[in-house]
């Protein structure tokens, strides 16, 4: 899968994806990350690629020249003819697993990573397809978010992980948190292993890291229960729960 | 403010929030990113910091030993007696605005990254303070989101942004999004900037602006209106906007 990100960072980008995980899918050809510098298209003599809001206020506009002629660059590079453009913006709907997952199945994706008080409006309506924000808060520019949104995507790629089990049984997979986990030694600063973990019975082991996972999203996160694909001896269980807490 | 990282990653950390402003801020002192590598402080002499999940199960999982020792060469460093620990992972409450002005106010937080299936629950229990994550998706280690946080909470600093307004007229300050922005030239392929903004009339653009965040905020993320602090007038604005629609 390919990925282009336009944006005034691109070596923030590329250092920023290299871990041992996705660095590995990039040279086995799974992935391509492909950082591409806004600054490198802009006309302007001084190499700027912002400017002034219209109207007044703090800050600054990039403006859609550069933007706009960089995206026509990448857009030459790409394998189909319509990819999908995501502008990484507080006002997009909000990222989660299940675009992740849709996603996943792109052949390409491009980003487009702003900075400063926003990117020309009308070079937005020109070229976006998607307006997505990672979460209800402000960061400085769109590198970080295209880069966790690259990181979810990617390792639903199949091959990407070491072993596609260990995608499937972690979190919110069944919108249910994951149960604790242990390694060795078995006792380490007086605190122990629970016993069952040690008891070499599987069907046991299965049954205690569910109902750990069920008592966690009970405690933590409530809200998932709501959509979580529970049996009635589980629903049962939590509510027995609830009554000895 | 300083941000201490405990990662196996610490260059990804290192380049990934070497953007010009927070770099411009890490210069002039005013905030300090230490990334320490948990592999230094392994006692296995392959220099591992992982191994096989009690009970079984795929993948590996990150041992106490290195972490803890780990954060505690760092809570040495620290300058206040009990800094907040913040252990990334989906299991976390959810990141968002207020929480990044919450920690903005701290003198130092420590971040733990993991990676792999998690890491020995009995070290989490240990030192962590607090379990947050940035938004339901599942990512291949702590150290994105860290960084995430990072950002947002170092912008709120007073001195890290060029000028306080940028921060406070963006975006979630009054819980609206953002009204479109426009730079220079006033036509670019044949789109033309809203002559409003070209009259020098500040309380027209003004009004006009504001109006912009409310409509944006209504056809993008309805959510919001429900704690945004609107006056009647504007409440009523939207109302008849809807019925023109």
């Amino acid at each position: 899968m390919d990925f282009h990100i336009l944006t005034i960072f691109p070596d923030m980008v590329k250092e920023g994806l290299d871990t041992s995980i996705l660095a590995r899918a990039a040279s086995a050809g799974l992935i391509w990350i492909n950082a591409v510098d806004i600054r490198d298209y802009t006309l302007d003599k001084h190499g700027k690629v912002d400017d002034y809001p219209y109207g007044g206020g703090a800050g600054m506009v990039m403006q859609a020249q550069p933007v706009y002629d960089a995206f026509s660059a990448v857009k030459k590079q790409c394998r189909t003819p319509a990819p999908r453009v995501i502008y990484v913006t507080p006002q997009g709907s909000v990222f989660n697993q299940a675009k992740a997952e849709e996603l996943s199945k792109e052949e390409e994706i491009i980003f487009l990573c702003g900075h400063y008080e926003g990117i020309d409006e009308r070079v937005l309506e020109e070229i976006v397809t998607d307006n997505i924000s990672i979460g209800d808060y402000v960061l400085t520019g769109g590198e970080l978010p295209a880069m966790v949104m690259i990181d979810a995507i990617s390792r639903l790629i199949p091959g990407v992980l070491n072993n596609d089990v260990s995608a499937e049984i972690e979190s919110f997979c069944d919108n249910l948190l994951e149960y604790p986990q242990y390694s060795r030694p078995e006792e380490w600063r007086g605190r122990k292993v629970p016993e069952i973990l040690l008891s070499g019975h599987h069907a046991n082991v299965d049954k205690w890291r569910r109902e750990q996972s069920l008592i966690r999203t009970l405690e933590r996160r409530p809200d998932l229960l709501e959509s979580a694909n529970l049996t009635d001896k589980e629903r049962r269980f939590l509510e027995e729960y609830k009554n000895t807490r």
